[in-house]
């Protein structure tokens, strides 16, 4: 095996252990870059270990650059790597540091690296959960169409709610100043969120309000709804789909061995004649 | 085909390359002119574009004019569209505009024009979506009667609750200034909302608001659970999408073999003779 | 038919025309009495319009009096309505008004009259929607000892995280200024209701914040899920609504032709002989 | 019997009058042991009563560390007790007091006390109670990977929301300070709790905010979907509680049988030979 091979084994793939103990130093490495963004964002913080921090961030930037040049250098198909989602995140982990540079504050923008972390855990194949993601995520996927039809009609309500309340509110409650902070405060309130930096202080607009609190209470239990069915769907989907090939029962548990109607083994070979 | 048939075409029907740039250009034109009422609002941009905003106001409220004036002319049965609840919302989209020249901000309430765009979606034949959307609107019309009969009581119990709050809180804490100010803290807070304009300040009062949040907790649930099932129900009834060859029934039940009106069996064979 | 039943006719049924008019009645003078009591709260409205108020609202009461007097009269079992649920807010509907001639104060006790809107559950008793409100009501009371256990330790979850936010922001925020105030503040996290009229205000507090928020994401999910799945049971058992002949029992299973109450043949004729 | 073994059904068992009696001073005691630490959190209360809570305060102690050495004394494995789950719970609870000799406030943390009523109900044996709870319990454990694994993502979107926001807001709006604070914000909003201690200010920041919330009302549906069918599940199980006389295998199916890991009737009579 090349030098090359070696490589990609050790940073593509986890199941050796020079594999594995790289996956793991890497997620150590993003969440402490993650958490060094984070602190020098603190004023108190950045006054005292501010060059610190800085140097420590370059360290970072440097580690994962040379990381993200083995990945190109030692995968088959370079452009198809640079061009996926994960290399489009690999690159956009270190492109803020050098952005900085010239661009007062891009460096914040590393906190994106945190997704890094979601895909080595990937990586790492923890099995069982990434069987829970895959089911979480094809729920979501499932229902995106429900859900898109979903958030077009409440922007829709949100847009007209808030210009009634700028009508309403408007002349004498200077938190509804325009049609665009009457959407904000309808966002807020059927999202159920409500900051009350904005709220209704006239009694029809009080009454309008309790309106709409009342309809976004019915409304956030559509979403609830829609997830529930398709992860319903999804989990049953995963479970056991093989029908008793004696009596063609159905909805056998995921282990079953035998039909729990006739008691006829169902893996047994029914195509021997 | 006569010219009124060739214009009726374009302007209800999307199947036709001229049909469906007719209903996106219209989309965009709606946009357009709902994003201007919005900025209108706005004090500093209506200072420095209020001119051009008017004039482009006056442009748009003509061209919807117009199309309105062609589709009373195209269609068959005027009376019948103009009554119908599109017709309606079409006129109301360009009323408002003629009704400011009397009365102030009445052209504020032009972004109703919004609910247009949820028609034109529709006449797009979008059409998975529009199965989406049906199969929502379908769950929420089947559990309109639970969710009014849940409405109310909860409605009863934040008169109740808002009373009592202000029995408690009312001599010391001016925000519980009278009934209704308590009616609509209690809606804020059972709705979890809880905007924090009107909370309350005195030890018996913040037990009460504690008891009400908890019960709140619970309420929240029943609204969830309607949906999902109705949901559910509407999912599963659109698995049996045959039609009776007899009547011509639909949403017959997944292991229907009679037909729910007529009692005709659906499966025999009508082709034969 | 003497003339208590046919009053009794009027009052307790809505089958005939006048029993209809006379449910709709009273719900119009129900509502309008419990307007009149919210109003009166209301400090302008009672400076201005007191007396009338006043007034009506010993209109109301005689009326309630009176419809009081004919319902103890009329029905069979007197002390079977007085002492039933019903029977005893019809009764707390008028007794406050005449307390208040002799208590000061009185105003506070009135504000007990809002029990009144109560009081429409029993006249909407009658139609459609009761089938609903008794679906709703069963899934909540079969769901009671799940919900019961929830609470309990939703209640010791806040008190816990109560006193250790106490702990942490105590010294500091006067906003936490004792283990109650914490666990009033635990309450409305957990609940999502989150009014900010306490908030932590301490790096460590905050941190401590966002645990239990998210912690309470989880959480909330908990009584929709049970709600949820009680909807589905009593949806399912109501399928079948016929009533034994024999003993008239109802909640049969679907298919059921025996009660499952005295194993009678439901559908045997018992009108023929 | 033994004193000892007497002693012990006392304190560990439930079914003779003396336990229960023994459980529920022992319920009784707890209640009002927490309840007195709240009560000297309050500066007023602790100013009249400071010295009689004290006393309080040591007896109520006393009385538990009494109750932990029979404990340890009575038991057949004292080490087994001492570090199971209850045992540590039951030493936690009289150690703040003796902390508070040294360390001031250690005393507020004595409201972990309020735990030991979760386990003495248990013990007590409301046995339709416990089976909920363990219902409850049961499904929060089986969604317990999926909820982790949804727990990561929020925690990942809220780190990255928090620090868009920062650099949104950061310049302009002293709410956010730094990144932390900007993640604080996002977990508020995302979980609809909304203090609106924070909150943003700018045109761009609020946008940005209106996109996180619509999201953060899609992301709630998921947990509950999660333990909706998690719930759904326990329930099911829970249906058929026959275990397979021949392979001793459990979570048959409602109507099964036959075991499903071994084929066998679980209904013939193994009895018989």
């Amino acid at each position: 095996m090349s030098v090359k091979d070696q490589i990609r084994e050790i940073i593509f793939e986890a199941d050796t252990p020079a594999g594995k103990a790289f996956d793991v130093s890497l997620i150590v490495l993003i969440l402490l870059s993650v958490a060094a963004v984070m602190a020098d964002s603190v004023a108190p913080i950045h006054d005292r270990f501010g060059t610190q921090l800085y140097v420590a961030e370059w360290i970072f930037t440097g580690i994962f650059t040379i990381e993200y040049g083995l990945r190109l250098w030692c995968i088959q198909n370079t452009v198809l790597y640079a061009r996926s989602f994960y290399g489009i995140i690999d690159l956009l982990c270190i492109v803020p540091t050098y952005l900085s540079l010239w661009i007062a504050d891009a460096q914040y923008l590393l906190v994106t690296r945190i997704l890094r972390v979601l895909r080595v855990f990937r990586v790492l194949r923890m099995v069982r959960y990434v069987g829970e993601a895959e089911l979480i995520t094809q729920a979501l996927v499932a229902s995106r169409r429900k859900i898109t039809v979903f958030v077009f009609s409440v922007l829709a309500l949100t847009v007209i709610f808030g210009s009634f309340m700028y009508l309403i509110e408007g002349r004498t409650n200077p938190e509804f100043a325009s049609i665009p902070h009457g959407i904000y405060w309808a966002v807020t309130t059927m999202t159920t969120v409500g900051y009350g930096d904005i709220a209704p202080a006239t009694p029809l607009g009080r009454a309008m309000a309790t309106l709409i609190m009342i309809m976004g209470y019915g409304i956030i239990a559509v979403p609830t709804g829609i997830v529930t069915l398709e992860l319903n769907e999804a989990n049953r989907r995963r479970a056991n789909t093989s029908t008793c090939s004696a009596c063609s029962a159905e909805g056998h548990s995921e282990e079953a061995t035998f039909c729990w109607r006739c008691g006829e083994n169902m893996y047994k070979q029914t195509t021997t004649d």
